[in-house]
């Protein structure tokens, strides 16, 4: 079996790698890049310069995106069936490696923290080893300067999809992740704070934060002409019960 | 006011610091090294060959260790205290920094998760800069090559000292930090999965995983022992429900 490195190279490009992450770089000799098209073609120069500036010789195998259907009357179902198509891609793209040959993946942030990478190599006969990255969730309270929850107290990490049905008195403080429509502004209930942040950890990085009903429409029209200008956004954020 | 670098160095050693972080510690004048005693001997060597290693010309400030009551009858109540006693002991170890100097604090893992330094330094008169780590969770994960949570769901990170108020049947992957009585053994329900971690991404690295109820008791031992043998302990574990 072929050893497959799954790296997480951080939410904010070269300067987020870890010691670790630049080393296994240097060993590879295959790197899979997932082409997800036009809009993330600032995202494929970073890590065309991760390799550029860390790997040694080496071939580079790009995967097709496979369609995958947005709005599925089962979510966890649709992504399953997802999953199972792209793994038949992934595996025909494996079958480049010579055997002994090292492949690697090349994940945003954390490899654990939604994304796919390995729950589709899972599925395939390789040997998997995880290079642990700074996630976004960090990154953003970096760059906000706080500690993530209360003393002593817990913190939930949810998406766009679940706030709404998740959010309620036992929770104060919330990350929400994977969500394009800014879903905390329909959350009825006053003395909340957020913590805001996009394309965190890079020089377009851009934050917000402040109460919620008094920063929320600003911030959706500030996310809005963000996503216009570059053509795409990552972003994340905390909910705060003050 | 000076700068002060909360600098998150991952859980494992040198090699989890970023290529930001070994960056931040080439501009450190200062570092402040809080000293927590003999058990931590370890940890301190692990920071001091970080400093060996990407520091330039520094000194380092030794910040003694302030009593702290771990019986309280108010958890919160007692932390703030302890935190005010800390503010005082850091504002005079700061005063040794020259107009325009650079200081620093090293904080395993990521400052954001379970550590106050950052709540310290907010009641002293310092201009700070955190560098995001990588978290002893995404240490956890890459080392059992998991996903923290499932397809599109959520994940709790909470403490030991609240896990059982907190379990519920509304939590499917729970992360649970700062246990030192492995409390997820009072559990008492069926069809749960652990993954555990001890000094993890360090040489001594310890994991264990699988049906809580079938491991749950070979993994107290196996913490008393390593715990018995190093002096101390560092774990982390995700709860998991089938």
């Amino acid at each position: 079996m072929n050893q497959i490195f799954v790296i997480g190279i951080g939410p904010g490009g070269v300067d987020q790698l870890t010691v670790q992450a630049t080393r296994a770089l240097a060993s590879v000799d295959v790197f899979f890049v997932l082409d997800k098209g036009d809009a993330t073609a600032d995202l494929v120069a970073v890590r065309s310069e991760m390799i550029r500036l860390y790997a040694g010789r080496h071939r580079v195998v790009d995967i097709p995106e496979v369609p995958r259907d947005r709005q599925p009357a089962d979510y966890a179902a649709a992504v399953l069936t997802w999953h199972d198509a792209r793994a038949a891609v992934y595996e025909t793209a494996l079958a480049q490696l010579a055997p002994g040959e090292v492949g690697a993946f090349l994940v945003w942030g954390d490899p654990a923290l939604y994304d796919s990478t390995l729950r589709i190599l899972d599925r395939l006969p390789v040997e998997i080893t995880v290079i642990p990255g700074v996630t976004s969730v960090a990154a953003l309270t970096a760059a906000h300067r706080i500690v993530l929850h209360r003393i002593g107290e817990s913190v939930h990490i949810t998406t766009g999809r679940r706030l709404l049905a998740e959010w309620g008195p036992e929770l104060n403080d919330v990350v929400v992740m994977l969500d394009s429509h800014l879903t905390c502004l329909q959350i009825a209930e006053s003395g909340l704070d957020i913590y805001w942040g996009a394309y965190l950890g890079t020089a377009d990085e851009a934050l917000l934060s402040g109460s919620l009903a008094e920063v929320g429409a600003e911030l959706a029209i500030l996310r809005a002409e963000l996503k216009q200008r570059k053509g795409w956004i990552m972003d994340t954020y905390l909910i705060r019960r003050r």
